[in-house]
């Protein structure tokens, strides 16, 4: 006998990329930014470290709204600040799936997707994407209270233009929330959904500080949305759900644009050499428009790859589900964490042993 | 038509307390800590606000594990921590309330609970406190999946012994909460029920950082349960669910409790002389074990107290529901703010305005 609810005793947990603690290592397995976040956020941190941590944060989190609503030319109304986007992905299933509502997304994608609609009791709906990664027709017409896009997605690297999103958008009857949490490092800088929302009444776009702003560490996430669908989900969230100094850490960083966009193009040169040189050792790779690539040599199983890198301490992502077992997901590190990398593969390839 | 689930489109999100932003206040209203933190605390704060802030944050918060675990006599894996106690909260409403399961709470007391059983369309089971706020003898059979017990309990500030506690949760066939928010202000210090979680399976006992610890600004809290359901739980929250810095304040607090504890004797000193002279002014004040008082005049609505108060720039706490609207609950500040906040309920109650 359990006491839990019979679809959380039957489900598995979401398993996190390893997060090594000690010791020298090269770490390309969880797509944290590898240059740190800009020295204002230190500043301002450092500014706030005081007797006022007694206190409770701004409830809204109104002050990193104003700032967020000023860069993306949006309202403080049309935003909704998280711990993490993963908090906001939790916040959506519980705004708008109840038990058996289908929920709907190309796969492979985001396993935590998966993960949260089996929390929600949903009916999980998995479209698998062409080829092509291009919007799968059948999402179309799957009659979902949610919908996922992941743009560009993860593990692929993929990105799905605007007037395809804007149509799957129309086309759907419930919610469809794109999450755009690798989209900083799109080469095409038009390429969000935000400025639909304000046409789009169905449409939730998400954000994050962990990627191109190197914050992973401090959990922060934007929603946009119409003012309608933030107020609702507003009722969901919980009231002190960020903390002071992560919100003070998101308000610098977006007050320094400039830092996060160099760190942004550094990333794009080292993504498309380390995509040139994965060719050369004879992978296939997507043409990945986040700070990640996937890489792949059809019908050859990467587990030992990942393991022999492992050993060597270089953490890359290896999925171990049908139809990605022969891939790798490698996030872009420095120039020479690449270097290192490359160099390890190619040892790694042409050892008879293997 | 809405594209909420219907539970979210009726219900009202939960209201909390005002926080003023700027100027000169007292504020009494939301239970913090008049003293600020550790210094041991803001010193570990200011080590780590650095570039490592890019990297994700331990997932399973395993060195403020380590550190509750030896604290407070368990294991580890008797420890989940949360994002505030508020987002554990939520983590049990997920993890044990399907929908139409009932969730069951003597009354009046921490609001949220309410909201967080219509955001998971559980059914709610309201049962009232006797006068003397000991344990109502209908919440035993209530057949509830889930039985919240707030211990102190707020708003009376009340505290029930823990024999009574492990009689009610042998009793019950679902999870009991005891939500320990409070309880390092009691003064017996054996009243915690977490010694229960080894020989009660169906325990949970909730602690928060943001009261005694004074950090509610970070947003910490733990649960502590048999290894079982913090397994089952571990399934359902977040993956990074607590920041970095949240992570090392909470570790850094816990390893300075001689400043924790000479601040919760400071508190009760003052709650004691803060009820006798609200007894003088009229009210009748509970035995208040917590770090706020109920001061209640039967028949008298407290709203123009409330509303004169803070037109001087004193908040304190009104909730404008059945039953409570005679009673004011007031947090413990220093000596100075409850000295100033006598003379002033002392000049508004004998305004002939009034």
């Amino acid at each position: 006998m359990s006491y839990f609810r019979d679809n959380i005793e039957r489900m598995s947990g979401y398993i996190p990329g390893e997060q090594p603690k000690d010791g020298i290592y090269i770490k390309l397995n969880t797509n944290e930014n590898p240059y740190p976040p800009s020295p204002n956020v230190l500043t301002a941190l450092r500014k706030v470290i005081n007797p006022s941590l007694r206190l409770y944060p701004e409830p809204l989190a109104d002050g990193l709204r104003r700032a967020a609503a000023e860069v993306y030319g949006v309202k403080s109304e049309n935003i909704l600040a998280g711990n993490g986007s993963d908090e906001i992905l939790s916040i959506l299933l519980r705004s708008f799936v109840g038990a058996k509502d289908r929920v709907a997304f190309p796969v492979p994608t985001y396993s935590l997707y998966e993960t949260l609609v089996a929390i929600q009791e949903g009916e999980l709906v998995r479209i698998d994407y062409p080829a092509d990664f291009t919007i799968p027709a059948q999402l179309y017409s799957q009659s979902a209270a949610l919908t996922f896009l992941c743009n560009p997605n993860s593990p692929s690297g993929t990105l799905v233009p605007l007037p395809d999103i804007e149509r799957l958008a129309r086309a759907l009857t419930g919610i469809l929330v794109v999450d755009e949490a690798y989209i900083d490092f799109a080469l095409n800088e038009a390429a969000s959904a935000i400025p639909l929302i304000h046409r789009v009444p169905n449409l939730v776009v998400l954000r994050t500080f962990s990627k191109s702003f190197s914050l992973a560490g401090m959990r922060i996430g934007l929603a946009f949305a119409c003012e309608k669908l933030i107020a609702g989900m507003m009722k969901v969230k919980d009231s002190y759900n960020l903390n002071r100094l992560s919100l003070i850490a998101a308000t610098a960083a977006l007050q320094d644009l400039p830092w996060m966009k160099r760190n942004v193009r550094r990333i794009q040169r080292s993504r498309a050499q380390l995509a040139g040189s994965l060719k050369e050792l004879g992978y296939d790779v997507y043409p990945s428009q986040a700070n990640f690539v996937m890489a792949q040599v059809k019908g050859w199983n990467q587990k030992r790859m990942y393991e022999a890198l492992k050993a060597r301490n270089i953490f890359v992502r290896y999925f171990d589900s049908a139809g990605l077992q022969d891939s790798l997901r490698i996030s872009i590190g420095q120039p020479r964490e690449m270097k290192t990398l490359l160099q390890e593969m190619a040892l790694i390839r042409n050892d008879p042993a293997r």
